[in-house]
C-alpha cells in the first residue's frame, strides 16, 4: 500500500523544522518523502489524499495507558481513592476474562483513533487477549508488564519479553516493568532487576502517584519510591515513571542521572485529587517528559487533547507563570517523547524512514480558526472533532468519523456492554 | 415548525427527574411535551427526528464569554498577563470595526454550537453588529454590557438597556454591567447603580479575576473588590461576578447575602495564571455557580465540554477530595444556573412550557461506552465529538457537522481570517 497526501500543511515535529505546505509519500509503513510538492508521477500510488491545506503531523502517543479498563468507565466515579480501588476496581477485574479483556480493548483502540493516538503504552492483564485486540485492527501498542503481588511471575514476564519483542515488524512489543512500589515485594522487584541487567533493559512503573503512597514507602523502607527502586537496580538501563506527582529534591536528582522518562497523567491526577505533578520542574531540569490518559477508570476519557491542555494550563497556574511549558513544548511531549519512552524512536517524526503513524487535523473547523498559529490551535483550542483521519504503519484506521478495522463500532459496543453489565451487574 | 423527537433518552435537568426514555414535543419555539411514548398522530409535525436513542438534553450556556475575540485566538499565548493584554489585546481592539466584530461574532456562534451551547452571556464592543450576527444566525445572546474608563457612557447603557429588552421575543437581551474595577471609575459605578435602581435591575462584571486585581482595590479603596462594589449599591438587586478567583471570607457572605452568581471560567483562570477559584466553597455556602469559557484570547477554545471537566477536576484535586463537585452538579451549573445567573429562567429545562434549546449527545461514540451512567459520561468524558445535534428556539442550528446558518462556513472563515490579517498584521 503505497500512500500520497499532497496540498497539505505538514510539521514532521523534526527539531528545528517549522511548519511547510508540501506533501507526504508513505511506502507501505514507511514515510519516503516528506517535503514541498515534487513530481510524484514516476511512482506508483494505491491512493492519493488532497489534505486540502490541513495539517499532517506525527499521531500522538499516548505514554501510559490501562485500555480495557473501559469496561469501568462512568462505573465509579466522585469517590475516595481507596473505596474506589478496593471496593469497586479490584473486586471487578478478578472478573475479568480473555473475551472481556478482548472487546474493551477493542473499544479503547476506537476512541485512541478518534483522539488521533497511534500507538500506546497499555499496562494491563490478559496480554495475549489484549494483543490479539490490537494487531487484528492494525493498531500499535507497548506493552508494559505490570508483575505484583496479586499476579505474574518473573517466569511469565520473562517469556513475554521474547513473545512480543522478537519480531520487529510486529504492531506489538512489551517492555519491563511493575505495577508500583505499594503492591510489589522488594523479591519481585530484585527479581524484575535481574531481568533489566539481563537483556540491558529499562524498566517502568507507576511511582509517587500520590501523597500516601510516598509517606508508606518512606515508612517501610526508609526511602521515597524513585530512591528505593532505583536501590534495587530496577533504573540502571533507563526506563519510565508513571505519574511522578509528589517528588523531593533528591528524586530528581535520580531521575536525572538514571536517563528516566516521567509520564504525566494530568486528568487522571484531578480526578482521583492525586494532585499536579511538577511538569515545569521537570522541563527545567530537562527531564523528558510524555502524556498518558491513564486507564478509562480514573480519567474518564483516552483523549490526548485533554491532557495536552492540561499539561500547559495546569503548569501555568501553579507555577503562577503564564509562560510555562509553552504549545511546542507541549507538542513535543505528546509525540517525541512519547514515542522515545515507550521505545519507538521510529515512531517520533515524520522524517524520511520513519513509521508512516500520522494524523489529519481538520483546520476547517471553527475551533481552528483563523489559522494564525497552528502549532497552538492544536494545543489550546484542538479536540477530537478536528481529527480528520488517523494512520498506523501506514494503514488509515480513522477518517472523516468512520472506522476502518476487522470489527464494527456495533459489534464492538454490544459486546462492551453486554461484558459491563455481566461483570458489574 | 412543529418537531417531534422520539425513541430518545431524556434529561430534562429538571429538579428530581432522571433520565427517562420517551419523546419531546416542540411546538413554534416551545417545549410542549417531554414524557414517555404517546400517540402523536393528531398533531401536524414538520420534522419527526428518531434520536436512535442517543441523548436529549438541555443546551449549554456559556455564562460568560467575549465572542468576537475570536480575532485574538492564538495570537498571542504563552505570555504574561500584563503583557498580553497591554502589548497585544487591547492595541489590536482598537482596530476593530463594526465589520470585524461581526465576522467574528458569526464565526464563535459556530463554535457555540458545535460544543453544544444554546446561549451565551457575551461581554463586548460594536454591540449592534455582535446582535446582528448572532440574530441572523438564529442564536440566542444576552450582553452584558461592559461600561469602563474606555469606552461607553451611561446615556448609551440606557439606551441599550431599553433597545435590546423592550421585545421579549427577540433572541437577543441585555443585562446591566461593567468592566472591571480596575477599569471602570467611581463615577460610572455610582451612574450604573443608580440605573440598577432605576430598574431594579441585577449587574454583573468582572471581579477578583486575578491576585493582583484584589490587592491593587485594597490599595486603592481599603476594600476587595467585591466589598467596595457592594458599597456603591451596585448588587442591590442581585447579579454576577465573573471569575470570582480569589476571595476573603466577608466577600462570601456579600455574594450570598446579595443572592450573586458566580461564574467559573477554570480554562481561562489556568492559562493566564490567574489561580482556581474556590467553587466547592461556593457550593457548600450555596451560592449558585455557572460556567463560562471566557473568550477566545484566552482560552483559547469555546468549549463548554473542556470547562465542566474543569470545574469538577480542579477542585477535587485543590480540595484534596476526589467527592468534591459531583457530575451532577456540573451539569446543573452548566445549564440550569447559567440560565437563571443570564436572565434566561425560560430555558433552564426541557419542562412543558419552556424554549425548546436543546442538544443530542451521541451515545453510538467510543467515549460514551459502555453505558453506565450517562450524566457521568457527559461530564467525565463528553467532547464536542459527541454533538450530533443543536436546537435554539426550537429550530436546528447545527446537526451531524453540518452548519444551518444565514452564512456558510466558508464565508466565515475567509472573512474573519481577512479581518485577522488586517487587524494583526
Amino acid at each position: 500500500m503505497n500512500t500520497r497526501i499532497y496540498n497539505a500543511r505538514i510539521l514532521t515535529m523534526e527539531e528545528g523544522r517549522s511548519i511547510f505546505e508540501g506533501e507526504l509519500w508513505i511506502e507501505g509503513d514507511t514515510v519516503t518523502y516528506a517535503g514541498p510538492a515534487k513530481d510524484a508521477s514516476e511512482k506508483k500510488w494505491d491512493e492519493e489524499i488532497d489534505a486540502e491545506k490541513n495539517l499532517i503531523m506525527p499521531g500522538f502517543k499516548n505514554a501510559h495507558t490501562h485500555s480495557a479498563m473501559t469496561f469501568l468507565r462512568s462505573h465509579a466515579d466522585d469517590m475516595k481513592l481507596d473505596e474506589w480501588l478496593n471496593n469497586r476496581v479490584f473486586p471487578a477485574e478478578a472478573k475479568l476474562t480473555d473475551d472481556d479483556v478482548y472487546w474493551h480493548t477493542k473499544l479503547a483502540v476506537m476512541e485512541y483513533l478518534t483522539s488521533g493516538t497511534t500507538a500506546i503504552f497499555d499496562m494491563y492483564m490478559h496480554r495475549a487477549a489484549g494483543a490479539r485486540a490490537v494487531e487484528e485492527a492494525g493498531f500499535r501498542n507497548v506493552f508494559c508488564e505490570s508483575i505484583n503481588n496479586f499476579g505474574g511471575t518473573l517466569e511469565e514476564v520473562e517469556a513475554d519479553y521474547h513473545t512480543y519483542n522478537q519480531d520487529p515488524h510486529r504492531l506489538v512489543s512489551f517492555q519491563l516493568g511493575f505495577h508500583a512500589e505499594y503492591t510489589t515485594s522488594r523479591e519481585l522487584m530484585e527479581g524484575l532487576a535481574a531481568l533489566a541487567e539481563k537483556y540491558k533493559a529499562p524498566v517502568y512503573g507507576h511511582c509517587s502517584e500520590t501523597k500516601k503512597e510516598v509517606e508508606d514507602c518512606r515508612n517501610r523502607t526508609g526511602m521515597t519510591p524513585v530512591a528505593y527502586m532505583d536501590s534495587l537496580g530496577l533504573f540502571n538501563y533507563g526506563g519510565g515513571l508513571f505519574h511522578g506527582v509528589h517528588m523531593d529534591d533528591s528524586d530528581f536528582d535520580i531521575i536525572k542521572k538514571r536517563g528516566l522518562y516521567v509520564v504525566t497523567n494530568p486528568a487522571s491526577n484531578l480526578k482521583l485529587a492525586s494532585g499536579i505533578a511538577p511538569v515545569k520542574r521537570y522541563l527545567d531540569l530537562d527531564i523528558p517528559v510524555a502524556i498518558g490518559t491513564d486507564g478509562a477508570a480514573s480519567n474518564n476519557c483516552l483523549d490526548m487533547f485533554r491532557e495536552m491542555f492540561l499539561v500547559t494550563g495546569l503548569q501555568k497556574a501553579v507555577c503562577d507563570d503564564p509562560e510555562a511549558v509553552p504549545a511546542m513544548e507541549v507538542l513535543k511531549m505528546a509525540t517525541v517523547n512519547g514515542a522515545h519512552a515507550m521505545g519507538l524512536p521510529e515512531c517520533d517524526t515524520l522524517a524520511e524512514g520513519k513509521k508512516a503513524d500520522l494524523i489529519m487535523i481538520d483546520l476547517m473547523q471553527p475551533n481552528m480558526q483563523p489559522i494564525q498559529n497552528i502549532e497552538r490551535n492544536v494545543v489550546f483550542s484542538g479536540s477530537k472533532q478536528n481529527v480528520k483521519m488517523t494512520m498506523v504503519g501506514g494503514k488509515v484506521l480513522y477518517r472523516d468519523g468512520e472506522f476502518f478495522l476487522d470489527r464494527s463500532g456495533e459489534e464492538i459496543y454490544a459486546k462492551a456492554n453486554e461484558s459491563a453489565r455481566r461483570i458489574l451487574g
